[in-house]
């Protein structure tokens, strides 16, 4: 494996749109980092699970929070996990049912984590955590304790094998069906975060601090 | 089951945050129908693999749509897959970095899909995915042909087994931490349409639809 170039495997060569699939460490990195959740899949008994969850990325290791899934995340600590983040950018709405579609960004990771016990290591893990979700709470909020360290469960998942997938664009309808008198487009969709809403037992004269307000002006 | 009960299952019984689940019916149903894409679990190889694909409800029957990931889909259809549909409501910042968290909505479908083969039941199915993603599209754009028909796998999944999961309000701060100096509370999060992007081979004189221009100011 290179630096740039992800492991290619028979489930990371794509399959019938080879032309969306991307295998560079840059791309891969972009779509991990505009998310905020993950879905885990592991294999339980014998039969799939998908969690939602928290994760971080620090370099090339991607950090996944257990605090929900517990049971699965343990397990999940001794088996290969998949790990999908998925953008959705748009509805494609094309001239005919067929060609429906949408404009998105997709990364898949496997591989087997470990479960991350240094205490170095956790700090790491939890502060990539929390900023993806909440940037700047990291050095605002009170750091966790010895206690809370031993009760949160993060697993460690090494970004070796991958693959990433988009579409972006119009419609691709068939060429007869342009003389349709159908409207044909996409319609964007967008992630955005409202006004923050104060805590009702907030302490008076506190006021909404820089790296909460600005990502409400990020609409 | 009852009409309204979901079955209780090892699985869909709740462990650590109990008080998160919901059994009832109602909030499986406006979960998912609230939703645009899933997140396919199945078990390949003996390995998980999550994938994220469109989805329809009709009644009590969950309809996926096969256009990506087909190999797993086939295979899908032979054994036990999870869907889950989850919605990000918003950021929970705590005055302590252990207990932020996230407001949700999530549902987690367990059951083994079959394949739809009924030329009745796959419009039936076609419809309910496009609408989902594309209300008002199904009248509007050309029909799929027979041809087309033939090229679109679906799953049908019976919605027995589920757990809908949820987390809504403020921080749940420790009771010594509401003395401290930090902002705390909740940054909504919500999914919104842009300004719809005609196709550049729209024909002239085709005006956005309202079934699209009623999604833009939804906002």
């Amino acid at each position: 494996m290179s630096t740039t170039e992800l492991s290619s495997t028979s489930r990371t060569r794509l399959g019938r749109a080879r032309e969306r699939g991307l295998t560079d460490r840059t791309s891969l990195y972009e779509v991990l980092d505009a998310g905020m959740i993950c879905h885990l899949g592991v294999v339980v008994d014998g039969l799939p699970r998908v969690i939602p969850t928290g994760y971080g990325r620090d370099g090339d290791i991607l950090y996944l929070h257990g605090s929900t899934g517990a049971r699965s995340l343990t397990e999940g600590s001794r088996q290969e996990v998949c790990v999908t983040v998925t953008h959705l950018d748009g509805i494609v709405l094309a001239r005919s049912i067929f060609h429906h579609s949408v404009n998105y960004r997709s990364a898949m990771i496997y591989g087997t984590p470990r479960r991350v016990t240094d205490p170095d290591e956790l700090l790491t893990a939890l502060r990539a955590i929390s900023e993806r979700l909440a940037p700047g709470r990291w050095d605002a909020a009170r750091p966790p304790t010895r206690r809370e360290l031993a009760a949160t469960a993060v697993l460690a998942l090494p970004l070796e094998e991958a693959s990433v997938k988009m579409r972006q664009g119009p419609p691709s309808d068939d060429e007869e069906d342009h003389s349709l008198g159908v409207w044909a487009g996409v319609l964007p969709v967008h992630q955005v975060f409202g006004e923050p809403v104060p805590d009702p037992r907030l302490r008076p004269g506190i006021p909404v601090p820089d790296h909460v307000r600005g990502r409400s002006a990020e609409r």
